[in-house]
C-alpha cells in the first residue's frame, strides 16, 4: 500500500518538470520511482538535464538515459525533487535515512525551488527523529563523548553488520531527539563540533510538498509562501 | 637559520615528555624535528605511546620505532606537541599549512595539555592569515559562492599543479583575512556552512608555547593560565 502511494506521488511529480529545466534528483525509495518516471519521459522526448545527490541516483539516471551533469558545472538548478523522512507542521524536515544527506542538502541549498514527495506516514506534529548525523571517522569518539555528556543516545548506522559508509567516506550516527526540546538550536550546536560534517535537519525548507490525501494527490505550500510564486 | 631554530625548539620540547605519557604528535616542519628527537629517546629506553595527526606523522613515528596508537583506542591523551602557522598576542592560533588541520584539531581537543612550538617568525600582533578552510569537494562551489558574496578572496591549495587533497579526501581553500575584522566570529559562521569541514583557527588554544628569544629557549604560558598548573 505504501509502496503504491510512493509510486503515485512520484508519477504526479512529473507534471512539475518542464522542458529545459536543470533538475536535482534526490535519493531514496520514493525518489527512485520518480527517476524512473523522468527516464520514461526523457525516452519519449523530454529535454532536461539532471544533477544527482548520490552515486546510486547518478547510476540510475545514466542507466535510464537521463543527461546527468555535475553540480560544479551547472549555473542554475531550477528544481530539486526528493523524498523525506519526517516533516512537521512548520515544514521542518529530517532527511538522510538513505545516507545521502550531505549531497542532498548541498543540492537543495543551490536550487531555486524545492519540492519534496511524502506519503502520509511522513507527517508528524513535531520531529521525533532519529536525526542522522554524518561524522568524519577520525572524529567519531570525540562526537560520541560530547553526545554522551549531554545524555543523548544514538546508534551507529550499519549495513549488513558493517558500519554504513557515505559516498563521501563518512559514518552516520542516528541520534535520538527525545531529550532535545529545540531541534534547530541543537543542530546549530552539533554543526559547531569538530568531526560533524552535516545533519539530516534541512535548514532549506521545501517550497512545496506533494502528498496523497484520501487517495487524492495534494500539493501543500510552505506556511510562509505567498500564493502564485515559484515554478510549481 | 630558521631551520636551525626549529631544530633547537624541537629538541628542547623533549624535556616535557615524561615516561608513561600518551603523546599527540603534530604535523609539519618543526614537528618533524621533534618526532626525530622522540624516536631517539624511545630508542634509548623512553616508554611512551603516541597518536599521529596525519598519515605522514604516523609513518615517521613507525619508522623510528615509536609505539603508535589510534585515537579511538586511547582513554586519555596527556600532551599534544605540534607546530603552528601564526599566533597572536591573545594566543589565538592558525594552523593547517601542512594540510592536517582537521586531525590536529581533533587531537588537540582531546588532550589534557597542548604545547605548541613556534620560532619567532610565527608571532604576530593580530592574525593576518591566510586561514586554511577544509572543504568537502562536493560542496566546493557552494562555499566559494558564499565567500564571493562576502567579497572575501581565497586561493585553491595545490601541490605540484594538482589540487591538494587531505588525508580525509577533502580540499583546502586558503582564505584571505584582510576583510575579516573578527576571526573567531567569522570562523563560527564558516563552520555553519554546508561543505565546510573545518578551519585552521584553533578554538582550543595552547596552554604553553615554546620558542626561541635572542638565542634562548623560552616557555610562554597562555595569558589566562594560572602559574603552577599543568604538566609542562
Amino acid at each position: 500500500m505504501q509502496e503504491q502511494d510512493k509510486a503515485l506521488i512520484a508519477q504526479a511529480a512529473l507534471a512539475y518538470v518542464k522542458p529545459g529545466m536543470t533538475l536535482g534528483l534526490g535519493t531514496g525509495s520514493t525518489t527512485r520511482y520518480f527517476i524512473d518516471a523522468v527516464g520514461k519521459a526523457v525516452d519519449e522526448g523530454l529535454k532536461i538535464e539532471a544533477i544527482a545527490t548520490s552515486i546510486e541516483t547518478e547510476e540510475q539516471g545514466k542507466r535510464l538515459g537521463i543527461p546527468m551533469r555535475q553540480l560544479r558545472d551547472v549555473e542554475q538548478l531550477d528544481l530539486v525533487i526528493d523524498g523525506i523522512d519526517q516533516i512537521d507542521e512548520q515544514f521542518q524536515v529530517i532527511k538522510g535515512g538513505g545516507g545521502a544527506l550531505f549531497r542532498e542538502k548541498l543540492v537543495a541549498l543551490q536550487a531555486r525551488e524545492v519540492l519534496y514527495l511524502a506519503d502520509s506516514s511522513k507527517f508528524v506534529r513535531q520531529l521525533t527523529g532519529p536525526l542522522p548525523v554524518e561524522v568524519e571517522p577520525f572524529g567519531q569518539t570525540h562526537v560520541e563523548r560530547l553526545l554522551a555528556d549531554k545524555g543523548i543516545s544514538y546508534t551507529h548506522r550499519e549495513t549488513a553488520g558493517e558500519p554504513f559508509v557515505t559516498d563521501g567516506g563518512h559514518l552516520i550516527l542516528d541520534v535520538a531527539l527525545d531529550r532535545v526540546p529545540d531541534v534547530a538550536h541543537f543542530v546549530r550546536e552539533l554543526k559547531s563540533w569538530s568531526g560533524v560534517i552535516e545533519t539530516g535537519y534541512f535548514e532549506r525548507q521545501p517550497d512545496h510538498v506533494l502528498t496523497l490525501e484520501h487517495g487524492n494527490i495534494k500539493l501543500l505550500a510552505h506556511p510562509t509562501l505567498r500564493s502564485g510564486g515559484g515554478i510549481v
